[in-house]
């Protein structure tokens, strides 16, 4: 079969040990399933502003728009938060995804059974959970327009949060049809008896459910699913909402399952071109210990087969294999009882890699 | 002493009932305490709307002006909510918020002992937690400009989130006074990262720091904080931060109490005004029944008393009484372990002002 290209962007902290273990896995699949992958590694985030003087260089993005998909460590540190804006790595991840036209962010919560008890909540109210945050990621108070001037008390600022229906209805559909696949609920969260934006987004939805007949719609607001998210956590299947609330629910959904650190999300641009990583952050504290925990971009590599790809039986493999060494009782320091026992995330990466 | 003015508003759904329990305190207050309150009942929410054609008659504003604090049960129902904005009666809350220049919400989350099952989190997870969030309530994107326009791709929404220097100011100001007389904790929640809102809000926040040199502060982006009331809720204390993010927090923070049914909370204006009303809302579907739980309008009535009256040994006797009630096992149905021994909204009243 054809040659994929995949951009590989290893990042900062722990995203280099992650992102090395996820490309072992990438070399196994090429050679169990016969597919071919030809990876090219790019700068960004807080070591490209180190080496390169701007968290997104040039080629970078070059290198992730000639590329099918994009894997994705970490990025960010204390090293650079002071630093002014421009030279933020936050900077550059908004600029990639406005750059690539990622629209979406796809952040499955799901709860790992070796990991049912680092959850916060009760077991029984867990049990079950399994839902997908589907957030939008180009537009909303992110993007709008920001400004400091002098207003009558002083000095003011302003963000614009902008949405159009073009913007608000590429995303519910795709998260009607994600729904479609999935258990077909879907969640559409707002704030439409506050916001103009979300009265519009609440519009748009009605007006495309008629079109999804299978799928039961609620509609939620924000404050209201920040509780619900709390108390019926596994009656979710499919939350949607826009930018600056999806940023605020998917890492509450996230952390409620106990599993943060082995989430795996995507974010989609049109067609199936995507840019995946781990949902956890760059562990600037443990990095280059090789105590890093490599499964959540590991699956971030398979999802990348499933969406991008549509490699199905290469996704099931590594979904399978990891599942298969967490069963043996393998585990990395983060998530093991017995932390004497703990693997490296290279021994990690290798048994996965075997088990393939 | 002198005559202390308190306007009433029940409001809609179990709103009258549970109003109706926390005036039976207040008499008791009267003669036990040898306080003089006049109150004044006023319409407002969903009622309003039917009787008067807005949810926020003028006299009602006159009425809650000319007053010394506003004692509210709850607004709202779904009779309502397919109204147009103007006939909403959140349009109201709003509008009376702004009106009365109620720029401070105080949501205090604590965790009652007879209700610390009925949280969805751990028991071990829970102990000790009892946090406020201070919620900026009159400025962001809740008051800043709406707009509808064809732009480019069709129809957009505008909302615009705005703050001053001044605005900021007051409310943390407050919430470093409110830290000093807690645990000396504050985070102060933003999100710096992507919003100049939310730079503005670090550098006042930084800016006044060194005033309150024994309050410890950290700085929170909203999203890591809506995990880390999820991961160690019992170290927070107070939580300052802007309109929007306060709107979910303060719910997310309630609901992992459990308690979220007998949390009371208090809107600040300038001096010592107030608006105090229970989190809960007005529960239409148990309206009329008698099956309203009043201990947390009772609780907002004896913050009352704590905050805008400074009668502290009023307050204090109410939250003894309701402690003693509930020490003694009585409970409405929704705080009942056992429904078949649960007692009336008035049962209840009847015996907190009993016990006092
Ligand atoms: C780093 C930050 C700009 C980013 C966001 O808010 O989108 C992050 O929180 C995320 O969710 O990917
Ligand atoms: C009803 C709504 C406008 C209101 C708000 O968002 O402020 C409510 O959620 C609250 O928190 O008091």
């Amino acid at each position: 079969s054809e040659v994929k290209k995949i951009a590989v962007i290893a990042g900062d902290g722990i995203g280099p040990e992650v992102v090395a273990e996820a490309e072992k896995v990438l070399k196994v699949i090429e050679s169990v399933f016969g597919y071919a992958f030809e990876t090219e590694h790019a700068l960004f985030g807080g070591i490209a502003i180190d080496e390169r003087g701007t968290p997104l260089p040039e080629d970078t993005l070059s290198i992730c728009k000639a590329a099918d998909a994009v894997l994705l460590g970490a990025v960010g540190g204390p090293k650079w938060d002071n630093n002014p804006k421009e030279l933020r790595p936050e900077t550059g991840l908004l600029g990639i995804r406005k750059a690539l036209g990622l629209f979406s962010n796809l952040r499955p919560a799901v709860v790992f059974d070796c990991l049912k008890d680092a959850s916060t909540l009760k077991p029984e109210v867990l049990e079950g959970t399994d839902l997908m945050v589907v957030r939008e990621l180009t537009g909303g108070i992110y993007f709008g327009e920001k400004l400091r001037r002098q207003g009558e008390f002083g000095e003011e600022a302003v963000d614009t949060c902008v949405y159009n229906v073009v913007e608000i209805e590429r995303i519910v559909r795709q998260a009607f049809e994600i729904a479609g696949k999935r258990r077909k609920k879907l969640a559409s969260v707002d704030k439409a008896n506050v916001l103009e934006t979300s009265r519009l987004w609440r519009e748009v939805v009605n007006k495309l459910a008629p079109e999804y007949p299978d799928i039961e719609l609620e509609h939620v607001l924000v404050d209201n699913c920040a509780m619900q998210l709390l108390r019926r956590p596994s009656s979710f299947d499919v939350i949607v909402t826009e930018n600056m609330f999806g940023d605020i629910l998917s890492d509450e959904a996230a952390m409620l399952t106990g599993s943060i650190g082995m989430l795996a999300s995507a974010s989609m641009g049109e067609g199936s071109y995507g840019l995946y990583e781990p949902v956890h952050g760059s562990a600037p504290d443990i990095a280059g210990q090789g105590l890093a925990n490599p499964i959540a971009t590991i699956l971030s590599l398979a999802l990348m087969f499933r969406l991008t790809f549509g490699y199905e039986d290469a996704a099931a493999a590594i979904e399978a294999a990891v599942a298969e060494v967490l069963d043996a009782g393998h585990r990395t320091s983060d998530i093991a009882v017995n932390k004497s026992t703990a693997i490296s995330t290279t021994e990690m990466g290798d048994l996965i890699a075997a088990a393939i």
